[in-house]
């Protein structure tokens, strides 16, 4: 379920019904010059504004005359519809727009005002993103604690480290050097001007979705690169380090099995397989922003570690 | 590009604006009881009275701030969203709202009325349905009328005949008896109760959608029955018998190769491969309706005898 909280930097509030669990995430601006792949000029400042000022108001509103928003179904659906739910929501975003529109038309918000909320809606199609990596962080949080286990609950990347966590070892970080992304890049750059693998959108990753769902999304190889038969390979070859298949999740190019779910670092360090990440590419200079998109690989020594430091636990 | 005009009822108006010849639709009334399916129950008659009354003046209005509206390029996305544009048209009727919302939110059309429209338009998957026949219709014409000409211009069915048009034989139609739908029944229904072949919408595969682009459409197979891997097997037999490929409608799954299109009724004849339809099942009782949706072939007979007129004329 999905709500939204408004306070100078709104957020997402994604909530876990079975435990009552929260996860949280800020709104999508798009690609290019964006805060989150580090751009910061006026530009940039204006969009977060009118986000807290206006858009944010509007989508709680909605939402509020829509009632709680169920974001696996609506997932499910994406996959079905040529989405991976990483670098591809081009349908979760339309279905978002058509579940709020109804819901925007019976509230009281002015119509001028929901113009503007809901045309910035229908122009970024990367806008149920975020809203992706906060349920998947929803789902990973009910999974983690379990003592002993060796399920990966999340991986996050800040352009220099790449880290994980496992479910059986509490709070614990376990970091190696951040891998450089192999991708598209936007005219006038190139990898020379590439940051390492940056941000928190793994996350979807860990969950099943992206590189694992990559199957789902044919057309996503002109935004990250490869071809269709290299995304289905990716995502059956991502069976071999999870522990199962998620059924909410079916992709319909694999005759609608489950996506890979549940990555076990035992059997990441036992095959040397390790996850694909489909990403968003930095600019390694600050101020600048998204450059590109692609696909880079979780490096195999964070999970190394963290199946030493969960032995070390059970000594 | 799409318009709407307005009478008892109310049609779509699609131009080629490379000719300025223009194609008509009926709005899309969803599935189950509906007039294009023989329903005509009160319910079928209180919505399309709704449609002229409220539905069609909003369209209207909002295409009249919108502009004219670009078929191709959206169906061109769908297709890369898990659409083939005669079965399946969920990303399409998404991308549609997508583009009509902000027109409609800076239109002066009520708010009430524009939740009302906004939202059947939001609520049914197969809005676009007709649109695409529209375009599909506009494009074929502009194909018709090319002397001794053996592609496929048309094909039609009524429940009893199946009917095809030739480019090089005018305004003549050669009919052979309409083939059974092998499909997937709503529930209470079964083959028992199914109409034959029925209806205008083979004018999608005629132009290359529906059956000739399923391998955009794994997802579909849950709807018109099949794997996802025999959907691919029919885009591809589809290319034994079209003169070529329209690059303007690629298909992920193979490649982004252009959807097989222009079929030969020479090639047909040669290979005795038929087309392949995607298509719904009418029952066979007027009043009833829609009972499931599957997938037939056009009688080869047809083809014969469209070649034998073709030849009849050269002679």
């Amino acid at each position: 379920m999905a709500g939204v909280i408004s306070p100078s930097m709104p957020v997402w509030v994604v909530e876990n019904s079975a435990n009552g669990k929260r996860a949280f995430s800020s709104f999508n601006e798009g690609l290019g010059k964006v805060l989150r792949f580090g751009a910061h000029g006026h530009e940039v400042l204006e969009r977060l504004r009118w986000m807290a000022e206006v858009l944010a108001p509007t989508l709680s509103e909605v939402l509020a005359a829509h009632g709680p928003l169920e974001l696996k179904p609506l997932i499910a659906q994406a996959l079905h519809m040529g989405d991976e739910g990483h670098n591809r929501n081009a349908a979760a975003s339309s279905l978002l727009l058509k579940k709020l529109v109804p819901a925007a038309l019976e509230s009281t918000v002015p119509q001028a005002q929901l113009a503007q909320a809901l045309s910035f809606v229908a122009g970024n199609d990367h806008f149920f993103l975020n809203l992706s990596m906060a349920a998947c962080k929803a789902m990973l949080d009910a999974a983690h604690g379990i003592a002993h286990s060796s399920l990966v609950t999340a991986m996050a990347r800040n352009g220099v480290h790449f880290g994980i966590r496992l479910s059986g070892t509490g709070d614990a970080w376990f970091e190696a050097p951040a891998r450089p992304v192999d991708g598209l890049y936007f005219p006038g750059y190139g990898p020379q001007d590439a940051a390492a693998d940056l941000g928190d959108s793994a996350i979807t990753e860990t969950a099943g979705l992206g590189g694992f769902a990559m199957a789902a999304s044919p057309a996503i190889v002109q935004f990250v690169g490869g071809t269709p038969a290299q995304a289905i390979a990716n995502t059956l070859s991502m069976t071999h380090i999870t522990l199962g298949h998620n059924h909410a999740f079916t992709l319909p190019a694999i005759n609608f099995g489950g996506t890979p779910a549940g990555i076990d670092a035992r059997k990441v360090l036992d095959t040397g397989i390790v996850p694909i990440i489909n990403t968003g590419i930095a600019h390694k200079d600050a101020g600048v922003g998204q450059i590109g998109a692609g696909i880079t690989h979780a490096p195999l020594e964070c999970f190394a570690l963290a199946i030493g430091a969960l032995a070390d636990g059970m000594a």
